[in-house]
């Protein structure tokens, strides 16, 4: 590098360290300025996370981006990070109460990950919640006498055996509802144990999110809605989406979304294991696509073995959609045994055609993903 | 709503619009800056990537926002995303070129995705490109006679026979290259066929990138690499990392990164389609998750058939580990059948540890990637 090459480069980057510098104060500004009308809005009540109003915002800074030659895809991107952070920072001003006159909230199960996130959100919300994990038995009956909310959150396998042999005698306007990721059996088991309100949620998300916003929380009805109306508004102040389901359809959709999901990326894991696949090899020579394939699998084994039973044990119609799985896939094996290209091709197009547009969309959304996950790579 | 509440939020995001110009602007001058870096960079032929630099200049930045209380990972993820954007538009500038003395460079099979976009960077380095398509054979010796570089990127399927039939003479001098995704076979076509330097590439990514900053391209040497060390030069000034392996060996690996993964995110989608699940409903239950898996699923569907045909049907030591991976998911699926959680679990912990350490990395990489796609999400 010549002498006057090193001066103009050092020049330049002293330049874009001003900027940055100013980047930094732009950012701390926009997070405070975001937090008053946090502020503003949690004293009104008014649930944090509003679509339309986001769409809106963004859609003017897109043609704000454009008129001044900036890429309005960078913008939008800079902007959601925000305003992710300014979601996660929600937690520091607390949530509007939505029924202040409630006793207080019963977390059974509250020891676990998910519960420890439902009392914390629900504590930042003014409620007293108190926590029930399996050795406190004994003071069950007067935690539940003043109880206005009683949520059950403990492994699948125990979860309606708990309900019907714990839960006969709570107060007869306490709401009774659970967080399992199958809700046929337990709602039934809710509604056969407590004659009061009932209903069946399903969170959508990890305990490790941070932030509702933007996340799915499923709602099965069980029974006395106008008595549980003001939990399902609670979840919304928290950001999330609620989506109704009946109980059977959420059940049948989770043997694909759940079961079957976790099931092929525990064999995938066990067939890297058993075949000694070189994990480091594999990073070396990794795209970005394959480097996320491999850590969406890795990841299932950071967690708990337990976590997983539970839910490819829970419903029998996994077991099936499982087994169907493993037909289809020693049905396209034999293709390829049979070195039969064009047989391989004609299940391509008739899946392609089957997903229709979606593939379009799903390669679209998949490439802005793969960018972000490329744009994280240092080495 | 109150009046005064409404008046203080439309005040407030008055505030944040001038913040949001005024980012805006911020971000307009340093892309220029950058700009200015690339030029200089170019007319000097220095790389535009230089992940040493950006690692310190980020680590810089990081304490700053420590410094003034804001989240270090969000300037990070903000300046990592500005990155992209400037290194999208190093092509607008141009590369410096590394041999400008070279003859012409010829790409065969230039009008493929991957050729098109290779033809592309190497105009844009300066040299001159000719394309030679299927129909193209009358004109190919005339463009042999002067080309420097001869670029196979053909099927993989007819790459070999095509080295063997039609490229038995060219220039002595002349550098004979290919993009294949697997390297040992043509490799040795290359070398029987042609005396002068060879050598094999595989570009580890789509030909949607944008840019090759960060992206992985695999090299097996050949013979002449004195002769062909520009053109390794060339593909680090834009922006690639070059990764060396004997051909063997990248080969083995391809058979796990690409054949394994392609079959199994097709027998996934084959399996959606036969057990006709709801896309929609799919969807409407989906975490973050589950809808960037289902989108890697589904972007399969939106590409040509005889390209994941080709890469499938290549080895056959992928057909090997396929068959493999059919009995471990069927070892798998009678520990469900048989109901037995217990050897579930065990097989579970045996490959948790033997993913080690990466498990929890994985998990780390893969919470911010999801925490990015939730970002994206608008409903």
């Amino acid at each position: 590098m010549t002498e006057k090459t090193t001066a103009e480069l050092e020049k330049l980057r002293g330049l874009i360290d001003g900027v940055d510098n100013q980047l930094l104060h732009l950012l701390r500004k926009r997070l405070d300025l975001v937090a008053q009308v946090g502020a503003v809005k949690h004293a009104a009540g008014l649930p944090i996370y509003a679509p339309a109003r986001e769409a809106a915002m963004l859609g003017k800074r897109r043609e704000e981006a454009q008129a001044m030659g900036v890429n309005p895809q960078l913008i939008e991107d800079v902007l959601r990070r925000l305003m992710r952070e300014s979601y996660l920072s929600e937690k520091d001003v607390g949530f509007k109460q939505i029924k202040p006159d409630l006793g207080q909230i019963v977390i059974i199960g509250g020891k676990g990950q998910l519960g420890r996130l439902f009392a914390q959100m629900f504590s930042l919300s003014g409620y007293r919640v108190q926590i029930l994990d399996k050795d406190d038995w004994q003071v069950a009956d007067s935690l539940f006498a003043g109880a206005g909310l009683v949520l059950v959150t403990v492994p699948i396998g125990s979860t309606c055996e708990l309900i019907r042999s714990r839960l006969g005698s709570l107060p007869k306007d306490c709401v009774l509802a659970d967080l399992t990721s199958i809700k046929e059996a337990p709602l039934n088991a809710m509604l056969e144990t407590h004659n009061g309100p009932v209903v069946g949620l399903h969170p959508m998300f990890g305990p490790d999110v941070g932030s509702l916003a933007k996340q799915v929380v499923v709602v099965c009805h069980g029974r006395g809605q106008t008595q549980y109306q003001w939990l399902l508004e609670q979840i919304g102040i928290w950001g999330a989406r609620l989506v109704e389901a009946e109980a059977v359809r959420h059940d049948k959709a989770m043997q694909l979304v759940q079961a079957m999901r976790h099931f092929s990326s525990f064999v995938y894991g066990l067939n890297l294991c058993r075949e000694q696949a070189d994990i480091d090899s594999l990073l070396e020579f990794s795209s970005p696509i394959y480097r996320l394939e491999l850590a969406m699998v890795g990841r299932l084994f950071a967690q708990d073995p337990l976590l997983y039973a539970d839910i490819i044990f829970a419903q029998q119609g996994s077991l099936e959609a499982i087994a169907d799985y493993l037909d289809n896939y020693r049905e396209a094996l034999a293709l390829l045994q049979a070195g039969d290209r064009q047989g391989f091709i004609s299940r391509f197009n008739e899946v392609a055609s089957w997903f229709g547009d979606y593939a379009a969309q799903f390669q679209r959304e998949s490439r802005a993903m793969l960018q972000s996950v490329n744009d994280m790579k240092t080495g």
